[in-house]
């Protein structure tokens, strides 16, 4: 079944409510999550939801957290967000750190204590939209080794960067550091195929092609993409006491994360007008479209392009909800009571839109 | 031929000098040149004088650059280099960013008109000796194509990253955002050597094991280090108007590179006391140090550790100048007129030192 942003929207934010989250959060969290699904990256969208469900059952997710500024010197300040959803403390840091930015010219921001950040490239869409050029890192759960190690120290710690374009799309890069996610080895798993042997370890650290041994994932490019993990690490936790390696929570239990976050936001219109900026950005992108293509290539995309074009073209058809996804959302909006028993999962949608 | 580091200073300032360098940018130049054969990075040390002589007599590097800050909002600055050595502009823009990033907390300088900055890892340790988070970023000459493209749009383009630790070493990320540098492919063509198919694709943008068929390097990790390079060229380049694209100057036609950098710097301190922050770092490294190892490594190293080691050891032992090196470096010095006709390498060093 296809369903619509608004229906997505809403849906999501529905089952948020109902699980317990307060009405602003859940709105917060289900453009978070759309955003995800309306850009094709599924695996931080309403697949999620029921990852998030079990996290609250367990305790190490809090619906309804006392997020708090615990620092503020004029253009740093830190949060805590009081092991709530990751995505609300950074949404409430990014109004923050935005304001800031717009005050001293460059702000930053550290928030620990949090829950998983959800789709990265949000922050750095939303940046473009502000005309704010923003850098974001965070850690994750610790899923991989430090180069020449076999213990899972470090995160797939994505970095995320949005610059703010004129004509052309804006420029968003949303990369993890490693090679893959644990979800694709996991897939690889089900459906007993094995995985190319650069993307994960076994236990002992030799590099694996079976998903069933991949116990750390390999960063990208050897010791360099080890060194960026390190450092998102240092950006992500040093500055808020957020939690690093063997202090961050198990995934395998379900323990609070205590995951941080660094976001650092800078006005461009404080170097020159801004469309003075998004022109030369133009010019940039147009340069290197206008590249000779390499054998195989129609097209050279721009960081984000491909999102920003499937967003597009989402927006009109709708986002197709796979038969066990609409089941596995229906299931728990019963379980939560949002819905009565029978409900199938277009009567869910549409008495979310209601 | 050994020398100590305080010969090559010597030497690397007397060259300079009689180069028409004013004697305080000599020396600058001569701390961060030194630094690099030292920390072991011997293509970003003395082997790069000839060059920079080379780019002095073709007009594409100013020894008496009329260095200026152009922007200065109080948090951010901007500072045009004249084409003079990015050393002496990274230099001169770090003292001033560090004195507003210990007023604000955190502050950001860009440059244009630099020609190379040298070893990056050298503005990562001084960060780290003054306390400072840094991440510093710039554009270089062209060798590297957008991702599926063909043609030479991108730089090298590094990201360099310095943290302040306790009792441990700093940790210094320098890296660049393509698989090997160019002079490595140059070295394997001299060798009559193929070269992995990786590290760069011809002149149609196919992968190529025939180092005279390389024209533009490959980013690490495909799509990832495209982007990351991507990102480094909007941060090293649109807040100051350096050049990007087809705008930076052809390295082979020795032109002016007219290449850009930012700097960012952050003030741990002003996050909680500096002795607090720096024990966390302490207790980062010793955890992954302390991680079990997979097979044949015995020892896991943080960013920027070899280096440090390689320091003391050098710093005991000396720097080992090749023969070819000092022939070189005679030569130069006996065509500036700072030594005379039949003067060897020994006596130049001497010289300098006297």
């Amino acid at each position: 079944m296809r369903i619509t942003y608004e229906q997505e929207r809403s849906l999501v934010k529905g089952i948020l409510v109902a699980a317990d989250f307060p009405e602003g959060d859940a709105d917060t969290i289900s453009e978070v999550i759309s955003h995800s699904d309306f850009t094709g990256v599924y695996s931080h969208g309403l697949s999620r939801l029921t990852r998030y469900m079990k996290q609250i059952r367990a305790g190490s997710l809090n619906p309804r957290p006392n997020f708090r500024k615990v620092l503020d010197t004029g253009s740093l300040m830190v949060f805590d967000g009081d092991n709530g959803s990751g995505i609300v403390s950074v949404c409430k840091a990014y109004e923050e750190t935005l304001a800031r930015a717009r005050q001293f010219g460059i702000a930053m921001s550290a928030g620990r204590h949090n829950a998983n950040i959800g789709c990265g490239s949000y922050y750095g869409w939303r940046a473009a939209a502000d005309n704010m050029v923003a850098i974001l890192c965070c850690n994750t759960y610790a899923f991989t080794s430090p180069f020449g190690g076999a213990d899972r120290l470090i995160g797939t710690n994505p970095i995320v960067v949005g610059v703010p374009a004129g004509q052309e799309y804006p420029m968003v890069l949303d990369m993890s550091t490693t090679n893959v996610a644990m979800g694709k080895i996991q897939a690889a798993e089900r459906e007993g195929q094995t995985i190319p042997a650069e993307w994960a370890k076994d236990y002992d650290g030799n590099p694996t092609t079976d998903p069933s041994k991949a116990f750390s994932l390999s960063p990208i490019a050897a010791h360099k993409g080890y060194g960026l993990a390190v450092m998102v690490d240092v950006l992500s936790t040093m500055f808020s006491g957020a939690s690093f390696g063997t202090d961050i929570g198990l995934f395998s239990k379900l323990e609070k994360e205590n995951t941080g976050f660094s976001l650092i936001m800078i006005d461009p219109s404080r170097f020159m007008p801004l469309e003075e900026f998004k022109a030369e950005v133009d010019r940039y992108v147009r340069m290197m479209k206008d590249s000779r293509k390499a054998p195989g290539f129609e097209e050279i995309f721009l960081p984000g392009e491909i999102e920003y074009r499937t967003r597009e073209r989402m927006l009109k058809e709708g986002f197709a909800v796979s038969e066990k996804l609409a089941a596995e959302l229906t299931e728990l909006a019963i379980a939560l009571g949002a819905a009565g028993e029978g409900t199938d999962f277009a009567g869910l949608v549409s008495k979310f839109m209601a």
